[in-house]
């Protein structure tokens, strides 16, 4: 048996969406910018994807840029917006447990002058709203609060904060990097006080290499690549016309069923989290229930290094994370467990199981049956 | 008939490739950074198309970087390299027939302090290696010169280029914009001092949104995308794991069977140039033989808006480009022709053809036979 725990990490691509994306590039293949019957149709395409999300997102078709992925979003969200207001102020405020496109383009504005606030979380992995308000100072250009966290599925209060930044300073603007929520909850930023929203395709079984920044019509961002002036300007280079048509498949498909989907999500969480805890020593990190992401359950063995249990539960093909992908291969200690006060051994013994529309209740229980066979044994070798 | 002739905006993608990525999509869709087998296994990719450009351009595989395409490799190159090298200085040269790619990314670079020079070209679009010459000064950082150029086609003294720039200070990097000659030439970058080599995939019948920028062990740039470390934190983001193995796949195909097709494609070339030339009124712009480009043909026809006849040609199924498509819908005069000397009516009456493997000679025929037919109704209508 095959079980892909690490759908955090990246998701399976849809049939559908791979086959329309091999219509695109083997048929409807033109350049979009082309005057002609191919670049039109190719256009329609973009179009089409625009409509899609923004229906969605219950914005603008033009508030809708294409990039190469989460990490371009993020990165023209945050460089786009402080260079575009560091007249107005340097500072900009975010999270201790961001993703690094987030972490690491916020320490590269810091090196250019930039003063950044890194607001603590409590134990459940959740930032207060005192914190954000007591950082907000009248130099403060932006708020950058990920969704869902990606590590242990901690889900944060975009709605109260985007509420309270814009009382304070009507002009802060407000970043949501919601690449883990999106494709999980519905996200209104008109109604949330979201300006700029970064979404990845290749994490709701769309393909890989693309993914869209919603920006407010009214927010001006500077752009960060430059050439022919595709997308308004704010995004040059050749729209990437089949990814964009296979993310706005997969976007298609998965709201289509949303709400079954993610209570079957949830019941597999509790299913699995109420067996987890038939184990002794086990910690699950962030909220287990409701209150958390439903697709995402981290787990803490004590006694067991995470890369032990990671590649004796792939030996049974169970697929699953220590921590999270992003950190290409390097096996830092967590800055989000860090964050939430997870130490010591806790911190270098815990394994991020995150679901999909895809898993099954079986897997669940192949899963659950594998640990209680292996967590005891691999205790013991590790004790001796 | 449909007749593709715009293959220098974009390139059908070969159906190899577009089966091999469903299979990645679908199959082997891990996340390289994974560290079970489903990230092995796509990491395996990553490194078997490295292998595979490596061996194409004879570097080695540390000096392959995977990007969105060639509007991020061209900025990736030009920024990366003055943001690195600015306290030695901030003098940058380039030529005025670039791809927006380059040419706006230096007016921002202009913008942000830095000086620039545009070298001229001659009356077939070439520069002249006295223009560099002279251009270069003690505050020279960087040499920015395409291979082909995307309008006429014409080719670049690369090699006496590069000779040239190291001879004068080994320490001036010397970039290439390789997008429409990679594929079409075998560029060896050591033996010809490129230390930076940007390349597209959708120009080659791989797919869009993905390329990539060679970048020599010993030079060091600076990234202009931040996140999670990957490609030695030199380009973060996750891999688009299924462009990077089509890419690699369309390079395959391509330099499998390149001087077969580079002939047919200069047959090809000529029999259309001697064609056009029975018309009355045509000029080909650039060099009509073997001294230019294998697939690039820009001609003029005198009297007739390019609009007109890019409608009238695509009514009879024939794609064509008034230009280039990279400049998003905006047309205007192009600044290649213009800095060849071509002026007022020429400029707007010039049409490119641009040709791919997949092309025919019983294509070529028609679409002349559809020009000798149209091209005297048109300017019967127009001269009324």
């Amino acid at each position: 048996m095959e079980v892909y725990l690490d759908n955090s990490a990246t998701t399976r691509c849809f049939d559908e969406v791979a086959q329309l994306m091999t219509k695109v590039m083997c048929e409807d293949y033109g350049n979009p910018s082309s005057l002609h019957r191919k670049g039109v149709q190719a256009e329609q395409y973009i179009r089409y994807a625009k409509e899609t999300i923004a229906k969605n997102l219950k914005v603008n078709e033009k508030e809708i840029f294409f990039t190469s992925g989460g990490t371009e979003s993020d990165n023209l969200a945050i460089r786009g917006c402080a260079y575009a207001n560091s007249r107005r102020g340097k500072h900009l405020i975010t999270t201790q447990i961001e993703h690094p496109a987030i972490l690491q383009t916020m320490r590269q504005l810091e090196e250019e002058g930039y003063r950044v606030t890194y607001l603590p979380v409590d134990e459940k992995g959740c930032i207060r709203l005192e914190d954000l308000e007591r950082a907000i100072t009248g130099e403060t250009i932006l708020v950058s609060i990920m969704h869902t966290n990606n590590e242990v599925g901690s889900l944060q209060p975009i709605e109260e904060a985007g509420a309270m930044i814009k009382r304070m300073d009507s002009r802060i603007l407000f970043h949501v990097d919601a690449v883990q929520g999106y494709g999980k909850f519905r996200i209104h930023p008109k109604k949330m006080n979201i300006d700029l929203l970064s979404v990845s395709g290749h994490k709701i079984h769309g393909p890989k290499g693309i993914g869209f920044l919603y920006i407010n019509d009214k927010v001006k961002i500077k752009p960060i690549l430059f050439g022919g002036g595709q997308q308004n300007g704010m995004r040059s280079g050749t729209e990437n016309v089949p990814g964009i048509a296979g993310m706005a498949k997969a976007i298609e498909i998965i709201y289509s069923g949303l709400d079954k989907d993610v209570e079957r999500l949830y019941c597999m969480k509790e299913a699995f989290v109420r067996g987890i805890q038939e184990l002794p020593d086990v910690t699950v990190n962030g909220h287990p229930g409701r209150d958390g992401a439903p697709h995402i359950v981290s787990v803490s063995f004590a006694g067991v290094r995470s890369e032990v249990i990671l590649h004796a539960l792939e030996d049974k093909g169970i697929y699953v994370s220590a921590g999270s992908a992003c950190s290409a291969h390097k096996p830092q200690p967590s800055a989000t467990l860090q964050a939430m006060g997870i130490h010591g051994d806790q911190l270098g013994s815990t394994i991020r199981f995150s679901f999909s529309v895809e898993n099954t209740m079986e897997e669940v229980d192949y899963t659950l049956q594998t640990l209680y066979d292996i967590i005891p044994v691999l205790r013991k070798f590790t004790r001796k």
